[in-house]
């Protein structure tokens, strides 16, 4: 069985994944957002576009057997298993220290931003770019008139999605350190992953 | 009077605008999907990001009065006026000569991708990467079950909106040549823009 990998509450983590292994990221305590990432492994202005994905999806959200398309519109990972209700945000940008300031903070606030590049720096490697995320776990409601709204996620205890590698990539994620609005119910906690080969 | 520039079909224009001037931007035939960029002049690293701007609009399409914000959660420009019937796209990339080699072509096709940086090269700038762009009169209906579809345009001829700069910027349009999907009514055309005071 693979070591379960703590992602520490408001801390991100990177790993590298080879073509055929998949990447288990579990909702610990099914609260929490995990804000994900995945760039092709050693060409790093490649990485999955959630702009590229819906269109291809023709949906607001993946669900399972779906392809994460990158930027050059290739297929870099597959959404296997998915266990959770199914509700992963494509929509809203992963939060930085500035989202912080609009909500009212004056100090420096964790946030999934700087948690990306923290993370991938552990790995040694630095981009100057931060794309959009898949926010697994996100529960943004939409409305037929378009509005949105950031609620409490669906998920239960336990809950986790599989995705595993086409191509050799670096998958990064962040335990969402978002404790204003409800999307982590104003608790930010850890998570896990595992690697499967 | 400010001149009419024309935006011709399937091409990109770019244009700066100094803090506190407007662009306007016309569907000339009313069918004609026109996608647009907007970066902060002398610092092109901060631009326009959709998943920025529905973050602080909870709206997935901004309507009069909304700022588009930069990925530094600035507002870079307003939405000042719209004649149209206010559906603008904010979910689909740019776009791109690989897009449409997913589509089935198997030669090189006109794209709002290489479109933006050509647009940006007539005024001597180039950028690594293309933001997601706010894709002006395009039609990409929503469902409550989260599916997307790409339909004709609902603007008349002559619809126009006005976006106002808050910051010196770079506004980049394409007048986008999807001929294959029904977003332009399958027949490309050239739109217009002026520069207002």
């Amino acid at each position: 069985m693979a070591a379960q990998i703590e992602i520490p509450a408001r801390r991100g983590k990177a790993t590298r994944l080879d073509a055929g292994q998949a990447i288990k990221i579990t909702n610990t305590h099914g609260t929490q957002v995990v804000d994900f990432w995945a760039f092709v492994a050693g060409h790093l202005t490649e990485f999955v576009g959630m702009e590229h994905c819906r269109a291809t999806w023709k949906r607001l959200f993946p669900v399972t057997g779906d392809h994460l398309y990158t930027n050059k519109r290739r297929a870099l990972m597959t959404l296997e298993e998915d266990t959770s209700p199914g509700r992963h945000d494509t929509l809203m940008a992963p939060c930085d220290n500035e989202r912080y300031g609009l909500l009212g903070c004056t100090e420096y606030h964790d946030n999934c931003r700087d948690n990306m590049h923290a993370g991938l720096a552990e790995l040694g490697i630095s981009v100057p770019y931060t794309p959009d995320s898949l926010n697994l776990f996100m529960n943004i409601p939409w409305q037929q008139d378009g509005s949105l709204s950031f609620d409490a996620a669906l998920s239960k205890p336990g809950d986790y999605v599989v995705l595993r590698a086409q191509l050799d990539c670096i998958a990064v994620m962040s335990a969402c350190p978002q404790d204003i609005l409800d999307i982590n119910s104003q608790k930010p906690v850890e998570a896990h992953f595992e690697i499967l080969d």
